[in-house]
């Protein structure tokens, strides 16, 4: 007999699962943020002001005028999977048109992946701290989620996973964001990379890179992980930051041998027919625009995250700690022991109308968690907002806190 | 211990789920039909031609010049939910927004809903003959499938539903296209959908209403399921066929005690951040140009039906039934006993460069399917290749059977 949950007033039975995840703590966030007059850090919102919208839209016309399959189903679309390797090139990686699967955007490339892999009580890597969408797919595969320690200076504990193999574990799959990670904003050094990828191959582990940020990098990076290991590492991308998230477009990047199988989940998930997104965003791409775009994007972020580590050096009390990210949209802040930043939200949005996320909403595993850390966004407001925001916080903050010396790493 | 598969090349370990499931027949038919000069009553496309794109085109301008937030990052987009309360009303169902779910076309709401409702091995009721995307939904979530007889005269045999439920079985789901049925053509009368949503009610059995080709009749047809039922009718809708595919934008209309599992299901899977198309769609519709346009639908689909009926009689050997469709895209035909249309799809791509799809590869359950059956589609041709393409498989046909006596009772 299968386990079921039952909603009070429908009578329905539900499918066990929906006991066991719930809506995630950043689409609450969302409406919260929203409400008028929030000066809002809390979400990994792009900025609109940046979008391509006026190409974007030119390339919409371009396609509807002329080709009359655009509005059709029809097959993943050829012309953006060689866009997709041309970019993956731009990044260090070299693959094929046939090692690139299209999707709905980054979280279905996680998800399918992840469907893919897993079956109930599957063995899955997480770092003690991860990404809330990872977290909701894993939940809903029922998978057995084993946790590594990372940090916001150097990522995720290498040492540690190798420790777990060694140890006898045979994952079905680690996960990892390598550059900008979401929300510590760190970016692995190569040498965590390499070790990464070694480890992949000898313990033949499937790595998801999870890779949103990659190309909104502030200091070259190293390549991603799939540069380094073409069998076990299982690369995704999206459009979503570097284009706008409402096209709801990404791929990933793995071996040949698991295209059909993406395909049949695809198909059972949305039918995998090509959306006008794909041809559209194809179009947009042969136009030439990103280049431009994306020195634009790097520019104009790198003025914010500077903006903000410059407000939080001013205004942040004493003993609170932050790094330099050199890729993504965050910063990572571990305030004095004592803190909590769930405490803070609430009074920060009340007092001051600025908001954050807490760091405990990222935490994974039965440790209970850290309640003094909190992510900042920066992509999402203007130079001035960032630095007006940053005094509210800290007006917040200097309520809720004892003075206290401390280290800064800024 | 998981059960896994693994394939070849890559050594990873899959899902054993992979191994249940295939990519449908008609995706690869998507393939062979798109091979130049195939005359294709094959897929169930609707007319390319008749798509509304420049006023789509101007919708997308519109709302990328004038809504800064459409790019973005964003909730489900509200006054999409208003129109599709507008449209469920001129179908005869009164629901409220807050009953109203966005998703990605009517597969993903085919599949959020089992996901929701169904456990590996949970019990699901669908017709020996049924639409391969929902078989594909309930392959992926190793349901028990279990078979009521149906027919293309009359539609799913509810007796037969019926004294399942007397005998003691509990589904947790049946499956049905009450509106032009897929494959069978079939619309069902009102007596059946009155009966169907008693049992429903009585042995609190969910009912999936998939209706797809619902606005798109010939003869005005009763209402919906859901407007019989609007607590244990669970309906799915598409812009698909009234739009266009491409867009990827459908919804379902739920109790609304649904719709926060739906939305944390859907955030799991592709995020459920408004697309883009939510807002276009929804400034289409504002400009108030939909109810042309489906008459216009309506009048050309007709026409093709009409054609392609006429074409059936005048070519077709004696012997072959088939029904007028009040509903949908496809006519499907019954053979004489004996004929394998199997075969005779091979024969027709070959010789006379015509395509459709077998009956068989509609059929669900573990009896031997019947081999004399053909779905063809009228939407996606012309009256003069419906005429031309009939003609073609007709004399494939006299190729392939002995003319037999037997009643056509088109």
């Amino acid at each position: 007999m299968p386990q079921t949950a039952t909603t009070e007033e429908a009578g329905l039975a539900l499918a066990g699962w929906t006991r066991s995840i719930k809506r995630s703590a950043l689409q609450d966030m969302l409406v919260a943020s929203a409400r008028p007059g929030i000066l809002s850090f809390a979400l990994g919102l792009p900025a609109a002001e940046l979008f391509p919208a006026a190409d974007y839209s030119e390339a919409v016309a371009r396609v509807l005028s002329t080709d009359p399959r655009a509005l059709q189903y029809g097959p993943p679309f050829r012309p953006l999977k060689q866009h997709v390797v041309s970019l993956m090139r731009e990044r260090g990686v070299e693959c094929r048109e046939e090692q690139v699967f299209l999707t709905a955007g980054a979280q279905q490339g996680v998800n399918l992946l992840a469907r893919l892999l897993l079956e109930p009580g599957s063995k899955v890597v997480v770092e003690e701290v991860a990404y809330t969408g990872c977290q909701q797919v894993l939940r809903a595969s029922q998978a057995d989620i084993l946790t590594v320690p990372t940090d916001a200076e150097t990522g995720v504990d290498v040492g540690a996973v190798e420790r777990l193999l060694e140890s006898g574990v045979r994952p079905a799959m680690l996960y990892v964001v390598p550059d900008g990670h979401n929300p510590l904003a760190v970016s692995l050094s190569r040498e965590k990379r390499v070790r990464l990828a070694e480890l992949a191959r000898a313990y033949r582990m499937p790595i998801i890179e999870d890779d949103p940020y990659g190309f909104l990098y502030y200091e070259t990076p190293p390549p991603p992980l799939r540069a380094f290991e073409d069998q076990w590492v299982l690369y995704v991308g999206t459009f979503s930051k570097i284009m706008a998230p409402a096209l709801r477009t990404g791929w990933v990047v793995v071996p040949e041998s698991l295209i059909p199988h993406l395909a049949i989940i695809k198909e059972a998930s949305d039918i995998d027919m090509a959306p006008l997104s794909q041809r559209a965003i194809s179009a947009y791409l042969d136009a030439g625009h990103l280049p431009a775009h994306l020195d634009n994007l790097r520019r104009e972020y790198r003025r914010r995250r500077d903006a903000m580590l410059g407000a939080l050096r001013t205004y942040f009390p004493a003993g609170a700690r932050w790094e330099t990210p050199t890729s993504g949209l965050f910063i990572w802040v571990e305030l004095p022991e004592g803190a909590d930043t769930g405490a803070l939200l609430a009074e920060a949005i009340e007092t001051e109308q600025v908001a954050f996320i807490p760091g405990h909403a990222f935490h994974v595993g039965d440790e209970p968690p850290a309640t003094n850390r909190m992510r900042l966004n920066f992509s999402n407001s203007s130079v001035e907002r960032i630095e007006e925001g940053v005094r509210r916080l800290a007006r917040v903050l200097s309520g809720g806190l004892a003075p206290e010396a401390g280290a800064r790493r800024g």
